[in-house]
C-alpha cells in the first residue's frame, strides 16, 4: 500500500484552476473534488448505497471529536476502523477535532499540551493534544488525517492570530513527529495534512504556508476560512495561501461554502473542498439547483408539479417534484431531508464535476462567471 | 382499463392458506401480500427508490384522512392524483379515514350522517360522510378505495357494536352507491372493497360478512381487528370472517400485524396486510429478523459486528452491522430510522414472500409452525 499521490492532468489557461486526480489505497478523487461531511460515521439523511449510486462521492469527510465521543475508540478499533465500521470502502478524511472543541464544546482551556474541553454530550472532560488527536486518527482510520490547530474566531486581533498561529505550528511539530513514528494501523496507508492558519492577515498566512512547505506534506490545507469574513477577503486570503502552497500537491480548503464560492476558490487554485452546507441547508429546506437556490418551503412552489432540479443528470433529482418535497416539508416527513440531501450533495458533486470538464476543456473561467450569477439567484 | 382481478394459484392442503395474484391497472400482487403504511404519501423514513429497490414494495398504502388534510385535495388533484404526486407507479390503496378519525381526531361527534372531527393539526373542523370519503378517495386516486366505517374500540359491549356495525353497513350502501355512480378520474379502474365489522362477537361478525357479500366487491376487508384484544380472539375471528367471506375474492386483514400473527392469519384464509409496525417499531430500535426480535438499542449489540440480517437476501440488510446501526441509533442519527425501516419492511416483504413460496410447494404449515417459534424469539 502507498502514500497518497496527486498527479495534475490539466490548468486552466486564465485561472489557476487545475484538474488532477489524487489516488489513497481506498481508490481515486478526481480533483477538484467535494466530499460529503458524514459527523459521525453517517452523512445525515443518506444511506451509504445513495452515496455511492446518486451523489457519487468519492471521498468523505468524518469528525474526530464525534467519533471519539460516539462510538468510541474501542468500537472502532475492534470494528477495524471507520470504513469497516460504516461499510464505506472508498476514501475517508478525518478532520482534526480542533474546531469542534472550539465550536461545540462549552467551557475549554487552551494551553500549550492541547485543550481540555468538556462533551457537549455528557459534560465529561478530555484533553486533545496534537499526540491524543494523531492517536485518534490512527484509530479511525481515515485516509487523510488532519494536524491538530486552533482555528481562531473572526474577527480576532493580529496579536492573538499570531500568537495562535505560532501554537498551531508547534502542535504541527507534535503531530508530525507522533504520527510517523506510529505504524499504519489497518494495512492500508494513512496520510497527514497540515493546515495553514492566520486568519485574515496576509502575511501571517504567508509565514504559515512557509512553516508547513517545509514539511513536504503530500497534501496541504488552508484552515480558517469562512468563518465570518467578508467574502472578498476569503477570496483575497486563498489565493495568497494557494500562490504560496506547494503546486504538485493537492490542496484542501476547510469548509467552504457555497456553490459559488466554490467555483470561485477553484479558480484560485483549490482542489478540495468540504462543507455542511448541503446537507444543513437542505435540512432546513434550502435547495440548490442548476437554476439558482430555491426556499421549497416556499408556498409557491405548492402546484409546481416540476423536477426538483433536471439539469443536473440524477436519476433522483428528476424523480421527485418541487410539490412533492414541499408537501413533504410541510408535513415534516423523514423523506424531505432524505430528498433534499441526496439533491443538494448530488448537486455539489455535478458542479465540481463540470468544473473539472471545463478546466480539461479549456474554458473554465467563461462557464465559471456565467455559472457563479445563475446559481446564487434566488428562484 | 379494468377492474381488479384475482386468481388463485394454489392451496395449502393443512391450512386455509392460499396464494394468488391480484392485478390493478398498476400492476400485480403476488399473494400474500404486505402492504407498506406511508401515511401522507410517503413510507416514513423511505425514498420511492427503496421502496422499489430494497423492500420490493407491490404496493403502498395512503391515509385518506392525513391526505385531506395535508397536502390537500387541490394539490393531488391538479398533480393527477397520489401516484403522479409521489412518482410511485405501483398500486395504492388508500384507507377511508375511519380508524384515524376515531383514534387521532380530538373531539368528534357521530351521528348518520358521518362524523364531524377537528385536525390535529390545526383544529379546524371537517365532516367526513360516506359520499364525501368516496369522493376524497376518487381524488387521491388509490388502486384500491375503502368503505367509510366505524371501527370499534376494544373492549366495547354487544350493543354499541352491533349498532355500530348497522351504522356501518348502512354507510357501506351510501360509499357503494356513491362510488359507482362517479366516473374513474385519472384513467385507470378504482375498486371499492367494504369492510367487515363486529367486535369479537362472531355472530355479529358473520352478519357482518353476509351483509357484505351481497356487494359481490371485487375484495372484501376485515376491519376492527388487532385494536387490544386477545391474539387467539383475533385468530378466532379472523377465522370466521375468512370462511364466512368470498373465496374467490382477496381477503384484507387491516392493520396486522406481527411478524408471527401474519403467519398464523395468512394460514386463515387472509391475502392482504398493512401495518405500521415494522416502520413503527423500527423507528423505536425494534427489528424484526429471520433470527427473531432485536433491541438494537441495547448495550449487547455494542461490538457485534454482524451484518443486521443475512438470512432474507437483501443486500441492504446485509450491508449495515448491528454496531453500526447501534451507533447511529445512539448517537440520534437520521440514517438509523432508515436503516431499520429499511430492513424491517425488507423483511416483512421476504416473509410473505417465502410464505407464498411454501403455500405454492405444499409445505406451509411445518414451515409456518417452525417460523412462528423461531420469529417472537428475543435476541
Amino acid at each position: 500500500m502507498a502514500s497518497l499521490e496527486f498527479r495534475l492532468e490539466g490548468h486552466c489557461p486564465q485561472t489557476a484552476a487545475r484538474a488532477g486526480r489524487v489516488t489513497t489505497d481506498h481508490g481515486v478523487l478526481e480533483t477538484p473534488v467535494f466530499m460529503p461531511v458524514g459527523t459521525v460515521g453517517s452523512v445525515k439523511a443518506l444511506t451509504q448505497q445513495q452515496l455511492k449510486e446518486d451523489v457519487k462521492a468519492q471521498i468523505i469527510l468524518g469528525n474526530t471529536y464525534h467519533l471519539y465521543l460516539r462510538p468510541g475508540l474501542e468500537v472502532l478499533e475492534r470494528a477495524g476502523g471507520l470504513h469497516r465500521l460504516n461499510g464505506w470502502d472508498r476514501s475517508i478524511l478525518t478532520d482534526s477535532g480542533g474546531y469542534q472543541v472550539f465550536s461545540l464544546a462549552g467551557t475549554r482551556k487552551i494551553s500549550e499540551e492541547g485543550v481540555m474541553f468538556q462533551s457537549h454530550i455528557d459534560g465529561s472532560r478530555h484533553l486533545f493534544s496534537p499526540e491524543k488527536v494523531m492517536d485518534i486518527q490512527r484509530s479511525i482510520g481515515g485516509d487523510i488525517v488532519m494536524a491538530f490547530d486552533e482555528c481562531t474566531p473572526y474577527p480576532s486581533e493580529y496579536g492573538y492570530v499570531e500568537k495562535s498561529m505560532r501554537l498551531t505550528h508547534r502542535w504541527l511539530d507534535r503531530c508530525w513527529e507522533r504520527f510517523h513514528e506510529m505504524p499504519d494501523k489497518y494495512g492500508y496507508t494513512q496520510n497527514l495534512f497540515p493546515i495553514v492558519q492566520g486568519g485574515v492577515y496576509a502575511d501571517l498566512r504567508k509565514q504559515s504556508c512557509e512553516y508547513i512547505a517545509a514539511k513536504g506534506a503530500v497534501g496541504n490545507a488552508i484552515g480558517g476560512l469562512s468563518v465570518g469574513e467578508p467574502e472578498q477577503q476569503m477570496y483575497d486570503i486563498c489565493q495568497a495561501c494557494c500562490e504560496a502552497l506547494a503546486e504538485a500537491r493537492p490542496r484542501y480548503l476547510m469548509g467552504v461554502g457555497t456553490p459559488w464560492n466554490i467555483l470561485e476558490c477553484i479558480g484560485l487554485g483549490v482542489d478540495m473542498f468540504d462543507c455542511v452546507m448541503p446537507t444543513r441547508n437542505g435540512r432546513n429546506a434550502m435547495l440548490f439547483t442548476s437554476r439558482g437556490v430555491i426556499n421549497i418551503d416556499n408556498k409557491k412552489w405548492e402546484f409546481d408539479y416540476s423536477p426538483i432540479d433536471e439539469g443536473i443528470g440524477s436519476n433522483f433529482s428528476a424523480y421527485y417534484t418541487k410539490a412533492y418535497l414541499r408537501h413533504l416539508v410541510k408535513a415534516k416527513e423523514i423523506l424531505a431531508l432524505t430528498i433534499a440531501s441526496v439533491h443538494n450533495l448530488t448537486f455539489y458533486l455535478w458542479l465540481v464535476g463540470e468544473a473539472r470538464r471545463h478546466i480539461l476543456q479549456g474554458d473554465f473561467e467563461g462557464w465559471k462567471r456565467e455559472q457563479c450569477e445563475v446559481l446564487r439567484q434566488r428562484l
